[in-house]
């Protein structure tokens, strides 16, 4: 399939027009501007999209989960019908490798099915049913039913990092889909295109499945303007956001002035800690396996990823094995190109922030590449003491850079305990260690969404059991 | 059993200081002040109080299922052992009837037996279990768990008409310790008598059962002082409140300004509307029937539960028939003891403020009494049109008054569309009637939190399909 790309919003079965140009996507691997020129929603299709998504929540809300369910999939079969459209334009967009593209076309497809599948029957509802009891003393029990429904139309900001899977068809869309919920979807600046092509395959089959029109729009014009609408929406109930803690706390803050507040499903930031302990780094061989398998999680997709490891816990006894392996991969590491302009310039920001904190030693760094936009990996190391000291150590530096810290246990143990919320923490241990450290897994537990064992946090699976959240600020 | 007033906080297994008079419990059926006079929490008893909350926590989280079952159902035992101290002493600080507090005393007993019952195994966790795939292609399958895990310590905030069941050792509270959340409750300063007696036996039930200390406290001295305190606690991770809109949503925003938010579980208004069509008041008999009905749920327990119905739609095709019925009963009724001086007068102050808006007709009031701190009841008209374009009219009377609303049914529609959200709303129809208004039902359901056919909401079943809770701001 071939796709001719307007530069305009999708506003139910319309489109915008051509009246505010408010962009272009830039590929960072050149800095070159990319056609279309995109158009900022006006006004008044800004409350367009919200008057037609709050007339289709009635009609879409009574619809059978298994008409939502053929919604869902007919949504993944155009997506699939444009998957050499996406393979094209999006690394074009984003720098992302034609390869991951495909492969967070399959997650964002498949993603749509899981929901499809979960809504085919209603225990997703969580009905319960009491019956009856006139004879009961000393008063009769009346009939009581109960079940989940849902809030109404949601707002759906799209991620920078995740062009598919988090954005215009991405798992808040699907899910809030899948409830009975229309979405009114706010793209991002960096990847419009990519946005303009899922929201045309959502748009065909929100008509061909004879949904009620706005259940789906598309805004173009960015989240400070156009979002800001939306979210002040009485229409909106419910708010999905994936980017940055700035981003985030400000949606929650508009959402909580309201004069109806609504929930801000957030996720913002997460440094995903991983403690190792000795056992796992007790020989030449185990510690070059770890931080070769550890260096490929921290620059998988060029560090870019919420879940991406950007601090380690090393306490003394482990020795030195696991960092000078580290450091020689880190020191020897091709810079990649980071996902747009300004996530390029965050990083270099966030990396030149942490290098001038007290303390803080670079134990390797990447050569820079003279490639605009490219993030090369840095490894520092930090004293347990001066980590728990210094707030600034906590902030997330999106992408391929971590902060070891050392420290004898004890000081290891009291910088864990400043720690803030995150997504992800990870613990390397041998059986007989992780049996010995129920109290640092109790620990952990509390501080993050999802544990893992003896393995890296950037693989998330899509599936009933995982776990992608946790305590504020990473949810 | 005896119980000796003392008139202090408890402080996990200690006592607080005679250091800070607060006030004393009034009889509100004379005015009268009774003894003891109350202490305040100190500030470092409210730090002791939230330390040991925090360092009871591991331990507390960790015990299996069966043995917080065992806790709880140790406090229903030691309250039970209170019954006729708490039937002697509540009634005097609240003015509720005796049979009323002996029926809310044997509720909280039964919700703390029945979240015992819930967390004797492990369903209520939600618990996940993924096995994993080693062949799976293209990459291994993780084996990944999920379940729900306990927040941390909670503030728990005492309503002020629910001196046992939404209280010290209420809802609320057995909900959060049964989920492995120590609980540190602020006690309200209009039954600290009834709030000392409970708190003894959750006290006890605490030191008999093993529990770590700090697993549970109370505290004098007010929402205002010492519940901002315990709020801004970084050692806090939830709060429970049932209360009015100003005191929730100060808790709200308080929650929301921490560097780390928490979550509010906030109870606060509601006006539980009624909409009463034709076919149930088609003649002299069935209105009657129904009035008689109506009116026993509005001057239930003096008007003061959040369930009380307080508004009702009233189309001009269902006749006056019901409206008369109630106006007659209205008139001659006798009014209650209110629950505390400061509720008696928010009354009638919002009784005064409905009766000055324009458009606001008295169809009948009852007679005042001499008596202090009575709420006569009161039955109110106004026109469709009026009260869509008054918000003021939407705010909740805490007590045995109503608005009836009247217009045609065009009206009637556009009036309840202009309604926040409700704990509750009722429907009275026939059978051809309710299936002729499914648009109707629907739109209540996105209103309330628990829609009641033929039925008045202020019977609330404790059950697994109740649902007490609605859309901003009743929840």
């Amino acid at each position: 399939m071939q796709s001719t790309l307007q530069g305009t919003s999708i506003i139910g079965a319309g489109r915008g027009s051509l009246t505010e140009a408010c962009g272009q996507a830039v590929n960072p691997a050149t800095d070159e501007p990319l056609a279309p020129v995109y158009q900022a929603a006006s006004a008044d299709e800004i409350s367009r999209a919200l008057e037609l998504a709050g007339a289709a929540f009635p009609a879409y809300r009574a619809l059978p989960g298994a008409r939502r369910a053929d919604f869902l999939r007919a949504i993944a079969v155009a997506i699939e019908a444009r998957a050499d459209v996406l393979a094209e334009r999006t690394p074009l967009e984003t720098g992302l490798p034609e390869a991951r593209v495909r492969g967070e076309t399959a997650r964002t497809t498949g993603q749509l099915r899981m929901f499809a599948g979960l809504i085919e029957s209603d225990a997703w509802a969580d009905p319960r049913i009491e019956l009856a009891d006139a004879a009961r003393q000393p008063l009769p029990k009346p009939d009581l039913r109960s079940m989940q429904v849902p809030l109404g139309p949601v707002a759906v900001f799209c991620a920078g990092n995740f062009p598919l899977a988090f954005s215009v068809a991405g798992g808040d869309t699907a899910s809030a889909l899948a409830a009975g919920c229309p979405v009114v979807v706010v793209a991002h600046h960096s990847h419009p295109g990519t946005a303009e092509i899922v929201g045309e395959a959502v748009a065909e089959a929100a008509a061909s499945c004879g949904m009620p029109e706005g259940v789906f729009s598309l805004l173009f014009g960015g989240g400070r303007k156009v979002g800001r609408a939306v979210v002040d929406s009485p229409v909106i109930q419910a708010v999905g956001f994936t980017g940055s803690r700035a981003g985030g706390t400000a949606l929650m803050r508009q959402a909580a002035a309201r004069p109806q507040p609504i929930p801000v499903y957030a996720e913002m930031s997460a440094v995903n800690p991983v403690v190792i302990l000795p056992g796992t780094v007790a020989d030449a061989a185990a510690s070059t396996a770890l931080a070769e398998a550890f260096f490929g999680s921290l620059t998988l997709g060029c560090g870019q990823f919420c879940t991406n490891p950007g601090l380690v816990f090393l306490p003394d006894d482990a020795g030195d094995g696991f960092l000078d392996h580290l450091a020689a991969l880190v020191g020897k590491a091709t810079p990649g190109v980071m996902l747009n302009p300004s996530i390029g310039r965050a990083y270099h920001d966030a990396v030149e922030a942490v290098a001038a904190r007290p303390g803080v030693v670079v134990a390797a760094r990447a050569g820079a590449s003279p490639a605009p936009n490219t993030g090369a990996p840095v490894v520092f190391t930090v004293d347990a003491a001066a980590f728990a000291a210094d707030a600034a150590l906590q902030q997330e530096m999106f992408g391929p850079a971590c902060l070891v810290v050392r420290g004898d246990r004890a000081a290891i143990d009291a910088a864990i305990g400043t720690l803030e919320g995150q997504l992800t923490a990870s613990i390397h241990g041998t059986e007989a260690e992780l049996a010995n450290h129920s109290d640092l897994v109790a620990r952990l537990t509390g501080l993050a969404g999802r544990i893992v064992f003896n393995g890296f946090p950037t693989g998330v699976e899509v599936c009933a059991s995982m776990v992608h959240g946790g305590p504020w600020p990473a949810t």
